[in-house]
């Protein structure tokens, strides 16, 4: 059998484990003991339901299990959606004792465990995640929700799962494009938090494109077990957590200008990191090697072209706003990420192309 | 300066007070004090607005505010009013650093509540409740939520306030209905947990009637020692805080029948205690002083006319249902309650009119 590796994230009373592994669904892990209760409702979508469902339903353990499919992207992360979900809890008879189960990429995660976080105030909840971003950060740390039209994830819940099921062997069948999204992610980790893994990255990346799954597993492994540690000394984001947002102030404001689900999320936060460590002021040599590693990974490098104004304002509605002043996770070097809202504004207005 | 009454809702890290007193909205208490941050948006009613937001105001410090308010009832208590109150925070820029403030009833509470409790995964969020029912009940606890067409609070969250400040002089306008509506509530607390305050209830319903102020302050004081004292036991309703539930499940059953709105909710829940008594098999002059004093309220002691069928299909969907059989909560004697799923079922039938 293949080695399954085993990550707690402590939470006190709201722990839980990632397990992370090869053939997992086929039957490798007893996913049915992390199962509260007598019946599940098992949410996926169009693209993912055909090729796993009938995997994990032998998993359940023989529980009363409904499923809903619902539609495929970014754009459908939105409160019709979540409402979907809820009338089928609704409409199945769901009691407190139901198991919400998400089978998919981030967005089947957040909706499917945001419905999980209202329904009745709360019922058990299983991630099990299907694409490399969503293994490597979504699904794990509880954060849940959908967007507004105004801005991303702005309506949601804290709600940590039962548990986080990674079968590695599901990103067999990911789209390329979707792999480096998730890469994004990964690098993401390194930069912010550990110098070595970015270093085996960069000598790893090709391995990584081409679904090596000694490689894979490495890489979702220790990016599971930073964001684990991270996650357990700040649950609800008062503080340290706001680091894995490295990227992500750039990279939302990419994806609202952009209309959501034209660039990948991955690929806004590949693009934001750049920018983000520009305005950080570190070494030209270092910025020169997350560019250089994101490029390898095939991921973009630079924003696409949005106006100054059209920045600001999407920035501004950001979640990590406070007080209207802006707040950026810069790094102090690579593998050393802080909070900041005390950034060179000349160089912040450089990089969004203002001529000011 | 009148007598201000402060209680403690025990709850570790989330705890709060409940202060309670004559005036508090015009000046005799530092609300502002208890407010986070820089920016408000207080959520009201069309009924409630008018009277009081103007006393409010002054209160919250000179922070930036916004409002809104919302129909006046229980069938505005949807997702679609959720939405309007996340837009509105989104449209005026709230970040993570606002408070909401509900003033009004127990729906702005809830409402309001549970918009506080999704937006950016959760705000701080200020109880000022106007409604008797609100005062001893909905506002203290967390429990926050809407209506689904199928049910009653299918869809919402735990998110505790910071405050609720309760101004008994609020209760000078509210309309007479309510105010029974809000004395079944009351009477519960006496029924669930303190023979003593239900003896007093028995002497002093004219008293409250009239709206005397001291009986009131009395009333409500112990109403909330009581609520807190459960809630502190038993935050997420694990065990104990169900027996807050007596007379809900025939009482939700009858809002469902009747249709949300066309009986109030306190109404329902005084013809529910009465048949919870009833379905409990205590001594009959105990369940005969529970009439009386629901009677002596001017509230009802019998259900509408339901169909059998309705009923069990209306109590089906009703959330302390567990694995699929009814949960009820039921009495020793007066003045103890405990949940069971042990009830006699030929009694059942015959409470709610079955031949069986």
């Amino acid at each position: 059998m293949p080695t399954t590796h085993r990550i707690e994230v402590e939470l006190g009373e709201r722990s839980y484990p990632i397990v992370i592994g090869r053939g997992l669904l086929g039957g490798n892990f007893a996913v049915s003991d992390y199962i509260r209760g007598t019946d599940c409702l098992v949410v996926s979508n169009e693209t993912v339901a055909p090729l796993y469902l009938e995997k994990l339903l032998p998993n359940l353990g023989g529980r009363t299990t409904h499923n809903i499919s619902i539609a495929d992207g970014e754009a459908f992360k939105t409160v019709a959606t979540l409402q979907q979900i809820l009338d089928e809890l609704v409409r199945t008879g769901s009691s407190r004792d139901t198991t919400v189960v998400a089978l998919g990429g981030g967005v089947v995660g957040d909706i499917a465990g945001f419905a999980a976080a209202c329904y009745m105030r709360g019922v058990a909840f299983v991630q099990v995640p299907t694409t490399l971003l969503a293994q490597v950060d979504s699904s794990v740390g509880g954060k849940t929700g959908v967007n507004h039209p105004q801005g991303k994830n702005l309506i949601g819940a804290f709600h940590q799962p039962q548990l986080v099921l990674i079968d590695t062997d599901t990103l067999n069948t990911l789209d390329q494009r979707e792999l480096k999204a998730g890469l994004a992610e990964v690098i993401k980790y390194g930069a912010i938090c550990d110098p070595e893994f970015f270093e085996w990255l960069e000598d790893n990346i090709p391995a990584l494109l081409e679904k090596d799954p000694d490689a894979l597993a490495h890489a979702i492994r220790r990016s599971c077990e930073i964001k684990a540690e991270v996650v357990a000394e700040d649950e609800r984001e008062a503080g340290r957590r706001a680091i894995l947002n490295f990227g992500h102030t750039f990279g939302h404001a990419i994806e609202r200008c952009q209309g959501y689900g034209e660039w990948l999320h991955g690929e806004a936060v590949a693009a934001g990191m750049i920018m983000a460590a520009g305005l950080s002021g570190i070494d030209r040599d270092d910025v020169g090697r997350l560019r250089n590693l994101v490029a390898a990974a095939g991921l973009p490098v630079e924003p696409p072209s949005i106006a100054p104004a059209d920045w600001l304002a999407a920035m501004g509605m950001d979640k990590k706003v406070q007080r209207k002043k802006l707040r950026f996770v810069l790094l102090e070097r690579l593998g050393h990420a802080f909070t900041t809202t005390d950034y060179d504004d000349g160089r912040l207005q450089q990089l969004i192309g203002s001529e000011a």
